[in-house]
């Protein structure tokens, strides 16, 4: 018999899945162009010349048995000298090859991170709202998650409902800062604070309780700020990033984990992600990519067109009235919905060709998310579409 | 606390690990072409020149939002289509795209193939010699290995002692011909009498037992033959397959998995992939080396120096009175060693600069394995070492 539990999985409906394959088949009908389709989180900026022209130059001189070949277990050595070295830099923490850990995207690297830290039947906790993603990740471990009620006003951690989450069984503690889906950056005093509280619930519930901190909006962060480094703030932190958005290759599946040297076994975090990719089939990301994204590490794209985007959208959608906190950062925005139900709500907005996604799946009931990721002309034209919609059919708002 | 389970693997010594990094110290000490390396299973000739003109034309001409851009949960439909059309042409089954399932080399290939069909607790019949990644690869599921004893003789499956390995918790059986390590190809008898036993044994147990062929070195086949297809002999097959060895690409995990359309829920099993890459942290392998592979998917490395290479050892051998039989394809030969332990065997090679690995791994205790991907003019210079060795060490063999 073939395994039912993935079998049962297929019934589940994927709601940005299908809102994107609604979009395309109208985009068939009306024309692409007209349709807003504001459902998925994918780059719309190319990738930075650099990436292409140090492809092509790896292809062109590097003997190919080399090129192409098998990496170490533990990953290639010159990328992870590269990222030791970048992030060192940046962050002022004292990474080493030893500590990184090339992953296929964020995915990847968080998949091992958590199997470093949770074991089966322990928890993970994370805040609403997040990543739908989540929730097979860490049903992936055998561990289980629980998450924190959103914080309404700005989305930041809800730390007075945390509190009694945590229990003898959590292992681990999820962040995403920027925000998918709420574009909300955590500043320093909310990582200060998670830090604060990490370490007194350790000491409480008698073990470390890891961070992990899934970043790979790192670099698309506004208003001239940067992202305040979570692992600056504790030292028990496995850092997950993805060179998807900053250099805008989400299909090539590059990314790592970096294992704070001041983390509680530091030294076997990295080993021990050799021992469970064997088990998960990974064995390192692709090698020309991973190299071309190590020779790239201090390029981005073209990324002020997101927060073009995101002031465009931000003030149409507090000038009509609508509660929003204003995104940090990410390619997110994720204003409350005019009826209580965000479903409904998403499925009115469809009759204007606008496609948006129900805060239902990101733990986020009554709120919807708005991926800015197109291109600023499309998102000019939308405008009055959003407009209509809102008038026409919430006229008492 | 950090994960017991994973930590406690570093603990277990990886033979092939420690003599290849035995090796590379004695290469440094002596020169690495003095060192007659034969202990990893790494391609030694080059990928094919349209593999590398294939990448910079996808990195020259096509836009990068779509090179690189996110994959369909499922995969590249191009990808998909390329592949099911090379499979119909080449052994006559009806694949349609959506029987195909890129992932990352072999090993995501296995992952997922083994996760669609096995449920935790159960067991998958493996026959020895294997390859000693299946271990992880089927722990990984939460399933457990069987073994069937080697045969002796020919290292052929042992049909006999398989009859009473199977049992109502057998979900499956993993093949892999052409064999690592053995270098030897199932015919088409061997096929044909593996699939009435399968066909025998889930009537017997009540359900269907699923064939997972591991086939890597597919275009590896020595004396002017072909490997035969296990897919055309048994319906319920998923075909694992990997780019790393007939395009010497190891490095950029490209592979896939082939679910045989005759095969029960043959419809559902890609869709399942997708459910259970979202835990496992896959989502779909490299973007373009990927698609620059399904370019490729007539090509080939130019593999007739592994056979040149085998010849040369298998002369040798069988010239020096070992016990061995003849590979039919691989770049791998597993003699009999000249004495009951094969890892004593091996450490005295180590005296002469012979890298051989010990059996003892791939479940083949008294035999050692010989990987032949060198240069072919290494090879010859080994000669006289393997000679001398043997002499010296077991004069009244």
């Amino acid at each position: 018999m073939i395994n039912q539990h993935f079998l049962s999985m297929l019934g589940n409906k994927n709601v940005i899945r299908e809102l994107s394959e609604y979009a395309t088949a109208r985009g068939q009908e009306i024309g692409y162009e007209n349709v807003f389709d504001f459902s998925l989180g994918n780059p719309s900026v190319p990738a930075p010349d650099s990436y292409r022209d140090v492809s092509i130059r790896l292809l062109q001189e590097v003997e190919p048995l080399k090129l192409h070949g098998y990496n170490p277990t533990l990953g290639d050595p010159r990328v992870k000298g590269k990222v030791a070295a970048s992030l060192k830099a940046r962050f002022g923490l004292p990474y080493e090859p030893g500590h990184i850990f090339p992953t296929a995207g964020a995915a990847g690297a968080i998949a091992h991170a958590l199997r470093c830290v949770v074991c089966p039947g322990e928890e993970v906790i994370v805040f609403a709202p997040y990543f739908s993603e989540y929730n097979p990740y860490i049903e992936g471990t055998g561990g289980k998650i629980r998450f924190v009620p959103i914080k309404m006003d700005d989305f930041q951690p809800n730390f007075e409902a945390a509190e009694e989450i945590f229990n003898e069984k959590t292992a681990a503690v999820l962040i995403n800062s920027p925000n998918n889906p709420s574009g909300v950056v955590y500043p320093e005093e909310t990582l200060q604070k998670l830090a604060d509280l990490l370490t007194r619930k350790s000491a409480e519930v008698g073990h470390t309780i890891f961070l992990i901190s899934d970043e790979p909006y790192r670099e698309i962060v506004f208003d001239g700020k940067k992202q305040a480094y979570p692992a600056k703030y504790y030292p028990h932190t496995l850092t997950c990033y993805s060179f998807s958005k900053s250099l805008s290759l989400p299909g090539e599946r590059i990314g790592y984990v970096a294992v704070n040297p001041a983390c509680e076994q530091a030294d076997k975090m990295v080993p021990m992600m050799g021992q469970i990719s064997r088990g998960l089939g990974h064995n390192c990301p692709s090698s020309l990519p991973m190299l071309a994204s190590a020779y790239c590490l201090e390029d981005t794209s073209d990324l002020s067109v997101y927060e073009t985007n995101m002031n465009l959208l931000y003030d149409t959608f507090t000038e009509l009235g609508f509660t929003v906190p204003r995104p940090g950062g990410t390619f997110y925005i994720m204003p409350k919905a005019l009826e209580e139900d965000a479903v409904a709500f998403c499925k009115k907005a469809l009759k204007y060709d606008l496609v948006f996604v129900p805060g239902d799946g990101f733990c986020a009931p009554g709120f919807f998310r708005v991926a800015y990721c197109l291109d600023t002309e499309k998102v000019k034209r939308s405008l009055p579409s959003i407009r209509r919609f809102v008038e026409t059919e919430y006229p008492d708002r």
